[in-house]
């Protein structure tokens, strides 16, 4: 059954199912913020084989990706979740099926957080080429908000999870070949990692516990290169980065070279860890609380570069640019 | 200069001008809303060729029409505007300056209403079809939102203004060649009305003056029949439409046939009126508030049909149906 042969109420009742029944049938859907709470807003587009393609991505994946993207920067900002809405933009020839499967990832994502944050609100438009645009609301207290610019010098960069893991899963579903020398449990970790990214909501009830003075950061979602790039211009700072210190997934060790590491650990992507910068001794509290892939990976500088450094001289030392990372135009 | 000559960071750049500084460069951004009032949030989709084109709308009424449909959908709940995020998908050979004058529409419309809603986010992504989301947030007291499940039985059904207008504007922006028999400046004002149509948030002050004990109703984005419709189908009620009582530009009495004007004015759509349901009393009351183009057009019914009666016998009596109306989906 495709989307043309029920048109827009016939999806629009498939689609319901998916929403709390209160916010139903208005121009507009109605939240309601916590009092001295600021409200906290991220959008995210994903583009039919721009973001995703059939060949890697189930629609319940492509749904769960869309969703943990717009969730990691809730994250990355210290915001609970509210909730979403979702513009849908689709060709009439699509299976009423693939739309259902679509809101059934979405919504699986949502769940594991917070029982409260649902799908509020959207629009469904008829268009040549799949389009997943979704807004995210989330609430902070103005003080725990976590920005950008406010990385200083001196502070250490702690990343809360492997990098590189999400473009390894990525390469394994293009390139079933080069699994060769891993084993089945490895290879499935790194497809899940690229399929099912988990946005770092677990640093708000870490901060709950402890109270850190200042933490300034964003997630890695555009690349770990890109993160402390972006922190670093915001702020006016540079960083020096530990090569040797930035957790990767095992198995990467005997199966990629070291300059293939590199591009996977650097540039991936869309693996959306946090990159947080803070004082020393609260850095080396946040990384015991976060886990045994979390990690202290350098310190911010007042010169404005930033420097990859390896102990071990596995790979060249070198100075980061933002040329390298996904650039939306420039491929 | 084409957006790919400039990459993703420099069309950011461009961008940022029309945002204010202070919500620029962070993951999601922050929006304060005010105590005791309710966030109030819409979505809308627009894609090239679907619902706009070069030859009726230039880049600046392409921006400010996205904006008008968000607007006109918080002002259909009886909230005020607090900004807006913008998801922009297109392709990489688009013009810069196609961009900009876009962003320039977008901000011209905002800043009619309210100095301080303004664009405090996006996306910004590549993709073979232009495609714009655009998700506004507005507030307003828990008590004042506007819902269309609320129509009781004899309520007065309020227009804000005229119907048709829009789609007139755009037949004749279409097929030049229909305006032989309608002066020029009719001409310009049709075509005004589809360029650049006016979200009706004049409501919010109205109602701050006057105590209305209950408002129910929608915009008439998707059409007069389709609002009228809506608001029947979640209240379970229906309606009696009085033909003669529906306000339209003059000009139609000359120029189109009654079959013309009725399915200009029940289904010509993007009107971006407020249809409302209330008593009787504070009907008045409102449509003298709202001026000369505001009328009562009919009557709430327990009969659930929404039928438009003609005393005058030009257009035949007739009961209204969903399927008449723009169903994305089925066209």
């Amino acid at each position: 059954m495709k989307v043309s042969d029920i048109g827009e109420q016939g999806l629009l009742k498939v689609i319901q199912q998916f929403c709390p029944s209160d916010v139903i049938g208005d121009d507009a859907a109605v939240l309601i913020t916590k009092p001295e709470q600021s409200l906290v807003v991220t959008t995210d587009v994903l583009v039919d084989n721009v973001h995703f393609s059939e060949i890697t991505t189930s629609p319940e994946d492509v749904g769960w990706r869309a969703v943990a993207a717009n969730l990691s920067d809730l994250a990355a900002m210290g915001a609970s979740p509210l909730g979403i809405t979702v513009g849908l933009a689709l060709p009439g020839d699509i299976e009423v099926d693939w739309v259902e499967r679509l809101y059934c990832g979405m919504t699986e994502c949502l769940q594991q957080y917070n029982d409260n944050a649902s799908i509020v609100g959207g629009d469904l438009v008829r268009a040549p080429v799949i389009t997943i645009s979704i807004t995210a609301f989330g609430q902070a207290h103005p003080q725990n908000i976590i920005r950008r610019n406010t990385a200083r010098v001196g502070d250490a960069i702690i990343v809360t999870g492997v990098h590189g893991a999400s473009r390894a899963g990525l390469e394994l579903l293009l390139h079933p070949e080069i699994a060769e020398n891993i084993n089945e449990a490895d290879k499935q970790t790194l497809i899940k990692a690229h399929q099912r990214p988990q946005p770092r909501l677990d640093i708000l009830p870490i901060r709950k516990d402890i109270n850190f003075s200042q933490i300034s950061g964003m997630d890695s979602s555009d690349g770990l290169a890109d993160a402390v790039l972006q922190i670093c211009r915001a702020s006016n700072v540079g960083a020096v980065l530990e090569w040797q210190k930035i957790p990767v997934p095992k198995v990467f060790q005997n199966w990629l070279t070291p300059i293939q590491t590199l591009e996977y650990v650097l540039y991936g992507g869309e693996d959306f860890e946090l990159v947080l910068c803070l004082p020393y001794v609260e850095a080396e509290i946040l990384v015991q609380e976060f886990g045994k892939n979390a990690a202290i990976i350098g310190t911010i500088t007042s010169n404005l570069n930033v420097v990859v450094h390896d102990d071990k001289k596995e790979i060249p030392d070198q100075v980061l640019t933002l040329d390298r990372g996904f650039q939306h135009f420039n491929i």
